[in-house]
């Protein structure tokens, strides 16, 4: 099916800065093609010796041989990294064997054309769930190809070549200071939920050219994460293959900072958060069938945990993503979803914002309720629901999009 | 809007047996009239001295008054009722002193009216969430034209008055033996998810004229509940008045059970069993937009809370339901949501069915997985998954319904 793009789409691919030692092709295996598109479906990246890496997982107990090997690669590489192969159209999870000789037959191939050790090679997949593979070297075959177009990121195009079912190319980055040295930091990012059949998955890479430690990577990588990846949900389904890694190359020259808590970090500390911030919107505004971009903040919980989580209750009630879509300023479901988290509350003390307008306090609708401005609120692209559940100091935000018709078309078409 | 109805709606309403000792009275309050239908929104009934009951109600932080005070009469009453008041309509959640005042004054109308004991009065409501109550006294106004007209039950009268959003008016029950004395069951439910904007909430009733304790029958619905009503979901979302009761009038003269263990309990405790299971049923079939009834079974997990827990990961996927609304045997997404439930699951040694066709084993799909035949069971209105996870040796079963356009619609209506 041909799907439209998210009204949220932006007009052009956004400007990313180099990123100094970073190098990368893409090309197409055909993956696309049997279905007649036209398009690359394989990017490889290549970093210089000493690149330092992080990365974290899906946390699924059905995850995809890829994420096996990279997990397994990160301890036994010592946080190192040296190349970066991924390509779209076959997910290699629920593959059995077949996926374990793919990654063998990848990793052996990127081995003996870059000329790089085994356990800096990381790799990812995203596409159809248990569809088999022909053949085991599908993707280790390209690299000699491969290998010898490697430039400069073309960021969109490499992009472009790890989409699935996005309507748009999803990327993020600037430059800032490190001591006095400018440092650049490009992210590119796919995912719309699992908006196919079978075509799930969230993949993100974020490149830097700062020098950093893995340990400090590692701790700058879940900082960011939590507060966006993690605090983003489309539809509460996880992913078998999904990956997010961050690696530093050190080719800005900038000194090699070996503690999180360096001050000289605080600037790029920023820039990561932006930059993953920015991705995981974009994720929400590409998320299948959406149409609204949906922001929900908890405050007055006893824990940032338990704000999460009813914040996570919240985003994840089809309920309440139904009625969003509908501009249905419907306040009372806010109330059910606060109360089925389970997480400790005030019931009387609770007040629940929609944007700045107050609708809820003291166990009841507020007595400054106005129908016409909570639904003039909710009538708009970008909707504000702010809950204080008076039980603490603590405060998390996540960001979700609205439940359309277009959702339960996109998934309920057939795998083709 | 106007609903269409299930298409398991069943051609007629089932025959119920007498229960001795229950009487029961319906009337209209008008919450309907408003909204230009005719038909009655309240019931009352009115049980035996001696009569013993035991409930279970939603576990939601933001319960409503009605299912605070049946929580707090339960313990005060010792498991004794004599009376049970209900109206569809409004659902006195989230409406602050004044849903307190509104119970204060039904109390006091039953009291006054039918000469009972407070503290074994029952209430519930269910409706629109914070939704302002005009007057306090609107239920309790009504008890004495309903105290005057009390008669043994109509029970699809008593069960269309409690309908709010239900397509079809739910019951189930039958008859069987206690040491030889012939007893009966009769139950109402209504629910179909949080079906219209704001109308939430399952209700459930089931009277019997055996003799039974308090204690007896808290362990009788505790059991039947979690193996019915407790696996069965629509959409994942929990009422804020979620109240489940069973009532024991003796009058069938059936020698007093004082040992949920008692022998002579068995064929009673399979009606209980059968009675719940067949209104759990219901329940899903009138889920919100449900085109199919769908059956979920675990096999081969750690526990029985663990087989529950995938079974409902399954059963709550949005990208599943959507999957079967079209259709569509998407195995793939059965992994994925066994993978991110976080149970213990051996992923190469799990296996899948379709109905009796095995789909995957081995971590991969299975050698003779047909789609011809994958697709003929999915295109059927009774689906039936199994997975052996293959983990241990506990089992349990849950249901639910497929996600369609009819549930965006439904949800996206507005609150009128």
């Amino acid at each position: 099916m041909k799907l439209k793009p998210s009204p949220f789409a932006p007009a052009a691919f956004p400007t990313l800065p180099a990123v100094k030692g970073v190098l990368a092709a893409t090309a197409s295996r055909g993956f696309y093609a049997r279905r007649g598109v036209e398009r690359d479906d394989v990017f490889l990246f290549v970093l210089p010796d000493g690149t330092s890496t992080a990365g974290v997982f899906t946390r699924s107990h059905t995850a995809s041989a890829d994420v096996d090997w990279c997990r397994m690669a990160l301890k036994a590489g010592k946080g190192k990294a040296r190349a970066l192969v991924v390509n779209a159209g076959n997910s290699n999870a629920f593959t059995g064997k077949a996926g374990v000789l793919k990654n063998d037959a990848t990793l052996k191939a990127m081995v003996e054309t870059l000329g790089v050790p085994r356990e800096e090679c990381f790799l990812a997949a995203t596409g159809v769930i248990g569809e088999p593979l022909p053949d085991p070297n599908y993707v280790g075959q390209m690299l000699p190809d491969l290998s010898g177009r490697l430039a400069p990121p073309d960021w969109e195009a490499c992009t472009r070549a790890f989409m699935t079912t996005d309507t748009f190319p999803k990327a993020s980055g600037g430059s800032c200071e490190i001591d006095g040295v400018e440092v650049s930091v490009a992210g590119i990012l796919k995912g719309s939920g699992m908006i196919m059949p079978n075509m799930a998955t969230m993949l993100c890479y974020v490149f830097t050219d700062a020098a950093l430690t893995p340990e400090v990577l590692d701790t700058l990588l879940r900082g960011s994460v939590d507060r966006s990846l993690n605090s983003v949900t489309v539809d509460g389904d996880t992913s078998t293959s999904d990956s997010c890694m961050l690696f530093a190359t050190g080719g800005s020259g900038a000194p090699l900072i070996e503690s999180a808590d360096d001050p000289r970090l605080e600037a790029f500390r920023a820039l990561i958060d932006e930059t993953f911030r920015d991705l995981a919107h974009q994720l929400v505004k590409d998320g299948e069938g959406a149409s609204k971009f949906v922001e929900i903040r908890i405050e007055g919980a006893v824990s940032e945990a338990s704000a999460k989580t009813i914040g996570m209750h919240i985003a994840n009630s089809p309920l309440i993503k139904t009625a969003m879509a509908a501009g249905d300023a419907n306040w009372g479901r806010i109330v059910m979803a606060v109360g089925k988290s389970l997480e400790p509350i005030s019931k009387d003390e609770m007040r629940i914002w929609f944007g700045d307008h107050l609708v809820a306090e003291g166990g009841m609708r507020s007595p400054g309720y106005d129908e016409a401005r909570a639904s003039a609120h909710f009538a708009g692209d970008h909707i504000s629901v702010r809950v204080d559940v008076a039980a603490g100091d603590a405060a998390w935000t996540v960001w979700t999009c609205d439940l359309t018709h277009a959702y339960v078309d996109i998934n309920g078409a057939y795998r083709t």
